[in-house]
């Protein structure tokens, strides 16, 4: 037996040493060194599991469904890819090059995490003055977000801008009803001391879609699709690195089993219940509201 | 550096370790297995190439693009396993399995070699008599194929079925045009003593298709996309393994470097360049032909 077994494992590793001698003509080295690496790992997977025909084809028409589950409205491999936690990987990866760029001049560490986007960010939000309230009539508790963006000195970032987004109380994004308009979507500009504050509601824990492949392969690996309640923020400045963010409501469901891996201990954030009364912003407000508040700083620039 | 450098390193161990313990309730063993290992490979590849998120953006868009590119009649997804070497190593772990299913009777290297299936499989061939021209009016030149059907003793299986299949004298398969009937497939049943002959042409290389997602990655490896020229088989009978296998034209071009790596160098035969005459099976054949012999082996039956 063990002489054919190992005829046959030695034939297997001619077959990865063909498929990856045969880019020696490509005229592309990086997208060769990632071919080299993909097909050994895919490679070295196959054998692992020891992968039977039945079970690749089931792979394929899996492929094939998720390639065709995507519309203008959906890309259902960035789901897969976020919800196998590669989206993350490359997120962490960005980061970490841009700290070792810095030259050790910080612990990458006290820079604000970067988190994945998702796929509910809406290019051309509107700009709209601090202190506004960007979720006027939105679905969801007032909450009063304030803090500043600053290097990772502490010395505060003037002018600095920051996207913000997120879905509603009840866990709905603007761009999952049919025909919507922007909410609860806005720039704001950092003042001189690099202070930012708006109004805005207090995010729920919502489902990633769950009626394609995606769905049926977190059904079948016995996982639960939701994200804990969460804000997305893209701050950057002339100089820095531009992050991809999230802050996370402390508390919320969730925080620990996240289905697409995005939180980070250092994101999550405490939202403080206030009793109607005087906000401070100075704002007389009617109702009960949250505070919550966030110091964002930022990487040098790479470049 | 180096601190931060660990804190980060640490951290994308721990967002793969979370991601594979994720899958503790999964109450199918079997594929807790498969994804934890390609969630391990995939994760070992984006840390090994350091993978950017524009590069990340662009395998997003290749795997969608090859989804849509699938249809009834065209499957971009096997097409890109197969020009990965992924389907070939799938069909090489089967007949592995199967060879040490047999308990180390034989040397799995004495049975017939499998190969991959391609896409050009028909279901439901007619059978023809043994002797039948199964190319009749197909474009190529007539070759004479024989051979014998035997177990790994050498000892023919009476009546084993040969289901044959393979694009014509130019590289052009029946399914390739729209509406087609079946031409150069039949099924053919071997006599009393395993043995087997039929008519049929002498194929040629040809090329994969090439004007999808799949022939875009060729171009960028600097790869041709091209096949040597090859007969398709799948030999089967009661207690024994069905094969799926080619017999390849020795002094074909590609057979170095077969797009899809399924060439294996016990399936290489040489074509007998024949004079007009009298050819093995009686028949006056007015022009010249060739003659192809090969003798089937099969593993017995893991079942």
């Amino acid at each position: 037996m063990n002489k054919q077994s190992n005829t046959y494992e030695a034939s297997m590793d001619n077959l990865t040493a063909e498929v990856v001698e045969r880019l020696q003509d490509s005229s592309d080295p990086r997208f060769k060194r990632i071919m080299t690496s993909l097909v050994t790992k895919l490679h070295e997977f196959i054998r692992d599991v020891d992968l039977q025909p039945s079970e690749w084809l089931t792979a394929i028409e899996f492929l094939t469904a998720t390639g065709q589950a995507c519309t203008e409205k959906r890309q259902e491999f960035i789901l897969l890819s976020d919800t196998l936690g590669a989206s993350m990987m490359v997120v962490m990866l960005d980061q970490a090059r841009a700290a070792k760029a810095s030259k050790g001049e910080f612990s990458a560490t006290e820079a604000t995490e970067a988190t994945v986007q998702g796929p509910y960010y809406w290019e051309g939000a509107p700009e709209m003055p601090l202190g506004s309230n960007i979720a006027e009539g939105v679905l969801g508790e007032a909450t009063y977000y304030s803090g500043v963006v600053t290097d990772l000195n502490g010395k505060p970032i003037a002018g600095a801008l920051m996207d913000v987004w997120s879905g509603d109380g009840e866990g709905n994004y603007d761009m999952q009803v049919e025909g919507s308009d922007m909410a609860a979507r806005a720039k704001l500009r950092c003042d001189e001391q690099g202070r930012y504050h708006f109004w805005s509601i207090r995010p729920s824990f919502y489902p990633v879609p769950v009626d394609g492949p995606v769905g049926r392969m977190l059904d079948q690996m016995g996982r639960h699709p939701f994200r804990p309640g969460h804000i997305h923020m893209k701050v950057s400045a002339p100089g820095y690195e531009l992050v991809t963010t999230h802050l996370f409501v402390a508390n919320s469901p969730y925080l620990d089993t996240d289905a697409v891996f995005g939180v980070r201990q250092s994101l999550i954030i405490d939202y403080q219940s206030c009793p109607p009364g005087v906000a401070p912003d100075g704002k007389m407000v009617e109702h009960a509201y949250w505070k919550a508040n966030y110091d964002f700083r930022l990487i040098p620039s790479r470049n």
